[in-house]
This record gives structure tokens, sequence and C-alpha cells, in this order.
């Protein structure tokens, strides 16, 4: 088990920007970093620009090398902690990609890799449940749709290290085209993708939305606008997230029902900006589709961990791997 | 832990009848007793009839009471098994029944009791798998639809010790009505039940179909009546249990994607009697649905235990509580 005697660097990989956070062995941030993902120069490879995040944090943290105990990666996509090898990381471009060599090599410290929506129910189960929901579910609504599941307290991963992939139950047989390349995924009804899909066929149709108004762009609706709409009662918007929040919540009662979870969080960039107007509609929902018996004592919740979900399941990570 | 040093008693306690089997510590089978669950004098408790086929086991292996270490209840229905109190049988017409208490002061010995399906799902994973696959999910299709998870070589219960309800997973928001009073779920769209009434609504539009000469009774078609059928290629029939295996097919598939599993089991009276049937539809289906990096590696099986799967779980289940 290694230990955190002076400082851990926590690594947060999303598609969009690369987080890297320094935590002394009180679990306090004491810096952060951030870059996008992507560079100008697209010749610059990705860990190029994960090693200079990775040492800005440091350096931000008047700290140097030897401090740092170790380094966790959050990677969005299916990887083996055990080997290192990410199998895919589509928003990444990496498929059977050994991260850990040119870091390794770079910094010569304990290295470990996990999947971000694992790493993010870990900070929920042991920082924001205090270890108190022995089996949980952590759902992620953003972009896509992702869960992270907790049973007898530890971070459940199923043979391929690819358990959670919610997003990809089928919901719908008649349904919209996945990005998976499969039909009527809960992903393709219920993400911040589906949404804007859903608002832009009213738009097309002639409803008027004050979603127009806010962004030039409705191809790319962010969750703050969608927020802003809701609040001025905007139907399309209203109609579009309502439609998602229902299938979110039939997906909960059937996993109650099939799992009997001690708690369901839902978590992620949706349910950051709009999970107070989506949480009722997806409670009243698993209600209805959960058995009484199975929906007794669960509890859902919102989170409210943000971006330190997963810095602090690094940190719990790496203290008991 | 309990040790058998001498014999054990399991009694599978179905809706229709009540099996009890005496083993040796070596697992093998020294005898078994049935009875039917109903007593043709409506005043004779259930618990009486269990009394007496646990006696009539013991009898027919030519045992005493003496030689008897303890006893295991498989019960149809919700239970905690460390309070031993039985939630909910509806078929048994238990509700905050506590089982144990007549039959403990009876036997003088260690009563444990368990969910059927989690029995039978224990006797799989330790007596068809041989320890092999950790995480495993046994479906079991009759009357109605039930599951048993293993996660990481335990069953797991849920906190209301209610995980595997997935019977009740709601596939079709405008389904026919289910026995649990909710519409469209599984078991209300892929069960026995569900089978007989797809055939009736088929007859009732004028489909000719062998069934109506296979039996009298068209409203309970048995699973031996189904096979016929199938056998002599009559549409009728083969329709309905496509269907049902496909609805089957799509929850393995979204089950998959969720949890990863090693290997998924199918077992109950459908599956006894038209599993070679369903097998190949449900495990198609299910490709469809989950994500190649889940689906990867693993087996969908048809379990080849039938009674003695509860029977041997049983055992397993006294052996390491």
């Amino acid at each position: 088990m290694p230990a955190i005697n002076k400082y851990l660097v926590v690594v947060d990989l999303g598609g969009t920007k690369i987080l890297s956070a320094v935590l002394d062995k009180q679990t306090q941030i004491v810096s952060i970093a951030k870059k996008p993902t992507r560079s100008k120069n697209k010749n610059e490879p990705v860990t190029n620009r994960i090693t200079d995040v990775i040492e800005e944090s440091i350096s931000s943290a008047n700290l140097s090398l030897e401090d740092i105990d170790g380094i966790v990666l959050g990677i969005p996509g299916s990887l083996n902690p055990e080997t290192k090898i990410v199998n895919l990381a589509p928003n990444l471009g990496w498929k059977n990609f050994d991260i850990t060599k040119n870091l390794q090599k770079h910094f010569n410290k304990e290295i470990i890799i996990e999947n971000d929506a694992n790493l993010g129910t870990l900070g929920i189960y042991h920082f924001e449940t205090k270890g108190k929901c022995k089996n949980l579910i952590a759902i992620f609504v953003g972009t896509g749709i992702g869960a992270g599941i907790i049973i007898d307290s530890k971070i459940y991963r199923g043979k391929n290290f690819s358990a959670g992939e919610i997003g990809h139950i089928k919901i719908n047989e008649n349904g919209y085209k996945c990005g998976c390349g499969k039909y009527g995924c809960l992903e393709s009804e219920a993400s911040r993708t589906a949404i804007t899909r859903m608002v832009n066929e009213q738009i097309k149709k002639g409803k008027k939305t004050i979603i127009t108004k806010l962004t030039d762009n409705t191809k790319l609706i962010k969750s703050s606008i969608l927020k802003e709409a809701i609040k001025k009662k905007d139907k399309v918007a209203i109609n579009s997230v309502k439609y998602a929040a229902e299938k979110l919540g039939v997906i909960t009662g059937n996993l109650i029902n099939t799992f009997d979870f001690d708690c369901v969080f839902f978590a992620g960039g949706v349910m950051e900006a709009i999970g107070n107007f989506m949480l009722p509609i997806i409670k009243k929902k698993a209600k209805e589709t959960a058995l009484k018996s199975n929906f007794k004592n669960t509890k859902i919740i919102l989170s409210t961990l943000k971006d330190e979900a997963a810095i602090f399941g690094g940190f719990a990570l790496y203290k008991s791997s």
C-alpha cells in the first residue's frame, strides 16, 4: 500500500481540459493547474501537455518533484488498471496505449490509472457519503452518460474493467443513433447531446425558444444556457430536459430493482447546472418504476462535489491501492 | 461457521411444491421428499407441511434427527437472512413472518433462510462454474422472472435483501400490467405467463395453433406444451417465445453493459424446457445490445442444474455462513 508521506498529484484528463491537483496528506488541495486537452499545435502529443500541467501544478504549490509521492490519472475511457494499458479513450484518440510509460520515465514516480467515472465515484463514496453508502451507483450526465459502481465499499470494475456503461443501456428500440453505433441508448435519449437534438428538432418545427437568443450556436447548447432557459420558463428547454429526466428516472428505478442500492448519486456537467430541476422528475419516475420493497430507503442524491470528486477519488484510490 | 459433520437438510419451498433433500458432507444427495405446497385441508398451515416433508426426507434416508446438523430453507420471497423474518412471500401468503420460530422449536437445529433465487445462484456458482465466474447473474425464467447475483464470489443481496428483481425492470412504458401492479415489466413481457398471454391473443385473432390440441386449458400453458409446439414448428408458439427471448436478450445486453459480468446463466422451468430454442435468440440480441468492450468474453449459458441448483446452493451457503 503506497503511503502518502508528502504530496500526491491527481490528474483529471477530460475531453476538453486537463486538470492537475496537488494534495497534501490531509486531503487538502494545495494547488490546481488546468490546460485545454487539445493543443493549437496538432503535432504536440497529449502526453506532453499532461507532463506540463502536472509540472505547473507542482511548481504553483511551491513544491518540487521530490515532494511528490505518486501520480493518479483519471482517464475517460476503458483501461486496465493492472497492466496500465488504456484500451480505448475515444476523446483522447488512444487505443491500446501505455500512458504510464512516458510519464514514468519523466517523473520516476508510482503512477496509478483509473477510469474517470470510477475516480469520481470513489470521491463521492469516501468524501460525500463518508463511506456510509456501501452499495452505490454514481451517474454522470454530461455530453455523454456514464457511471461508477461501489459494491461492498469497493469500486466494482467487471471482467473487462468496463462496468458502469449505463449510457449504452438500450431504452428505446426505435430510438436515435448513439455515438456507439447502436440505436436508442440512454445516452442518445438523455445526455446533453440528446437534449440539444430535441431542442433543435423543436426549433425546426417552428417552436419559439429563448435559446436562439442566448446562443449563436444551437448545435452545441451548453448546460449553462439550458439553466438560463429553464429559469426563464422556456417551454422548448423544459420539455426536452423533462424528457431526459424521465428516461433517467426509469433507468434509476430499473437499477434499484436490480441492485437494491443504498444510494444513487447524480453528478456531471448537466447535473451541476440543472440537477435541481431534473432531480424531482428523476425521483418521481424512479419511484413509479421501482418495487416498493427495493425503493424503500434508497437515497437519490445530487452530488455536491464537482471537479473535486475525481481528485478526492484519486487520493482515496492511491491510499488503498 | 457451522460445520457439516453428518448430514444437512435443504428445503426448496416453491409456490407449487415443497422439496426437502438430505445431503451428506460430500454434497451427495442421499434422499429427497416432495409434497404439494397447498394442502387439501385449507386450515393446515404451510409450516406443518414443511415439517412433514423434512421428516419424510430424513426417514427415507434411514436417518434420525440426531444425524442432522442443520436446515436451510429456500423461500420464494423477500426476507432478511439475519433476523430470519420473511418480509413478503406472496405465493405462500406470508408477510413479516418468522418462519424459523416453529421449526426451531420442533427440530432444535441451526436454521438458515435464503431467497430461493439466491440459493439457486449459489448452486450454479459453486457447482456449475466451480467458483470460476466471480461476477455472475443467474436469470430464472418461469411463471415469473427473478435473478440472483454473485459479485466477487459472494451472493449480493442489496440494502433491503431485494437485489435481483429483474422481472420488474420496466422495458415497455406502454406494456401490459404486471403482477406487481406496474406496467411493462420484463416479467409481463417475457415470462411463461407473458408467453401464455401472447398465445391466447393470437388464438383470439383466429390464428391456428397446435396448442389448442395439446392442452384443454390454454389459460395455463405448461413449458412442456410449448416445447412440444415448437418441436412441431407451431408458428403461434414460436412467435410468442421468440418475442420473450428477444426481450430477455435486450435485458441481458443491458446487464452486461452495466455490470460487465463474467457469466450470465439462464435457468428455471421455461429454460429447462425450451432454453435450447431461446438461448441463440437471447445471445444474438444481447450481442446487438451490449458494447463490444463489455460483451467480450461474457459467457451466456443455459444451466444444466435443475431442482438441485437450490439444494447445492443451500449446502454452499450453510458451509460458508
